[in-house]
């Protein structure tokens, strides 16, 4: 097996991307093609002793930036970093691409370059909620589409059942509707028909969930459109950070509360890791045919080690196939409801 | 002026909003006239001294509750607290109705009984976020409609933007669309006809916000449909208590994290009191013919006392009838913008 990860992706490329990638042969013992400049590249890797044996370099001449237009940057600079990693997943020499470069644009080349996968309408990312009990809540769709079908959402349902079994080794995942109250009935259109038609999929559905509990680890797997997944994991990080910044300026604000934060230093910095959304690597981008982890754009050496874990896992756990066959389940029932009617 | 105060409605009721009541005609000098069960209340109000020709009880003998189906108890329980309540309202007995019941009953007896102003499609609840600069942000619509259309968004807009300099003398309110980008042209169908719309009316309109802004005080003013807002309002006290539950339990954890924890105590109180929703009274319905605050379900008696204060500065604000003279530019632009086609 093959991971490629783009090496020149992310704010903290390439420093932090070739750091990581030397932690994870270390660690995983896993072969690694990186794509980027050869030059920079060999010169990063030159401060590290690690097996080189694993590792390929494949040289690319262009970046997609983060202020690049997504669709139009994947279909114009061929022999950028990204793009070039992706086609070899397209082409089967890795099993998985690591990205933490412009979202957009993994999401473009994941539709135009790898493809999706034959009956998937919508594919979504799947962002990790990190939650009190020190563990993480899946939320899917969490910006990939900004308006959905309830057929969509009944596909991260099925996707995001697949990868928590798959890759989180979660037994029996719980899925929810986000939903502005618990009552079944309640919400937009969108989320009232979705309910529905969720309910009769072979999952472990255990209604609505409100947005108040999304970090109290109420439910494994959160469904809804990416609007407002995002506008949900934008402002669960947001407050969290904020509320962060803020205990810091008042700890530090008489000789008192300094001494009393210096005796709060251990718990204080269990609590950000438990909420920091860089332990968690990246998220997967589910329904196109071939493994794509999106690492946080400021992701640190860690983070793309997790994620290039995440992409091994993602990989041996069959995750691209079990969503095919779940396509093939979907588009079934399809239409013998077609024949119903 | 008259208030009017549901005094059944909430889930410290009666014994906090009798307590509120005689707060705000100690603090206000204002009349007030509460509904509810006279003798119960009569009990209530004779632990107190205060001016007592300020206050007369409109006995009723039914109380709408918190598990009632909103429109079915707004139109059979026509002798509840919170229906006559409404009701002083729409004879023009009270400038303004107080209550702490079921929001969604707040809702239909602000639709059904006091009735929408002529021209507004739909009224909103137009929620206080409170922000890390000590202010607060408003969020309308925060769950009143959940489905809208960009006509709706425009609508908040203008009426939240009277609200902010009428209510809370806020000069020039900043208004901006809730996003999940910042560019112009991103985001849902919706936002983004919203945005177009938007940015031609007469406000102080600076674009999208996204929603890990929302406590940072970017805006004054946040647009959206009712199923976004109440999913970001409710994400955001989520967030905020449980980090603060959190904090209290590692703070607990050890004797070094407990003498910590007291040293830090004025600090930590500054911190919850600022991010405390229940320090903001209520939050208006906006768009219906008359005052009307929703208090928190859970407020405590300086919460209705607050919310009190509210709805006499809306009346004396005149809001309603400014929302009046903005629903009639709205109709006159329609028309204009019919004939040009």
């Amino acid at each position: 097996m093959k991971i490629v990860v783009d090496g020149m992706g992310g704010d903290n490329a390439p420093v932090s991307t070739v750091e990581g990638v030397v932690k994870a042969i270390d660690e995983y013992g896993i072969d690694i093609i990186i794509t980027g400049d050869k030059e920079v590249l060999e010169k990063e890797f030159a401060k590290y002793t690690f097996d080189e044996k694993k590792l390929e370099i494949v040289h690319t001449n262009e970046v997609i930036e983060n202020e690049d237009k997504p669709v139009k940057a994947v279909r114009s600079k061929k022999d950028s970093s990204m793009v070039v990693a992706f086609d070899l997943v397209r082409q089967g020499k890795a099993s998985a691409v690591i990205s933490a470069g412009n979202t957009g644009a993994i999401l473009a080349a994941g539709l135009f370059v790898i493809k999706r996968v034959k009956g998937i309408d919508r594919p979504c990312i799947c962002s990790a909620i990190p939650n009190v009990k020190g563990g993480m809540t899946l939320l899917s769709d969490s910006g990939a589409n900004a308006d959905c079908k309830p057929k969509n959402l009944c596909e991260f349902a099925g996707m995001s059942d697949i990868y928590a079994k798959k890759v989180l080794n979660i037994e029996n995942p719980r899925v929810a509707v986000l939903n502005i109250g618990l009552e079944e009935g309640k919400g937009n259109d969108l989320v009232k028909k979705s309910y529905d038609m969720i309910k009769e999929m072979d999952l472990n559905f255990i209604g609505n969930v409100e947005s108040r509990e999304v970090i109290n680890s109420f439910t494994d797997i959160i469904v809804c459109d990416g609007f407002t997944g995002n506008i949900l994991l934008k402002a669960t990080e947001g407050v969290a950070m904020s509320m962060f910044s803020l205990l810091k300026k008042s700890f530090i604000s008489s000789f008192r509360s300094k001494i009393g934060a210096i005796l709060l230093k251990s718990q204080l910095k269990g609590l950000k890791g438990m909420l920091d959304y860089s332990e968690y690597g990246g998220a997967p981008l589910l329904g196109v045919a071939g493994g794509v982890i999106k690492a946080h754009g400021s992701s640190d050496s860690k983070a793309i080690k997790n994620a290039i874990n995440q992409g091994i896992k993602f990989a041996e756990g069959n995750v691209v196939e079990e969503i095919e066959k779940f396509a093939k389940s979907l588009k079934k029932e399809e239409s013998v409801k077609g024949k119903e009617k």
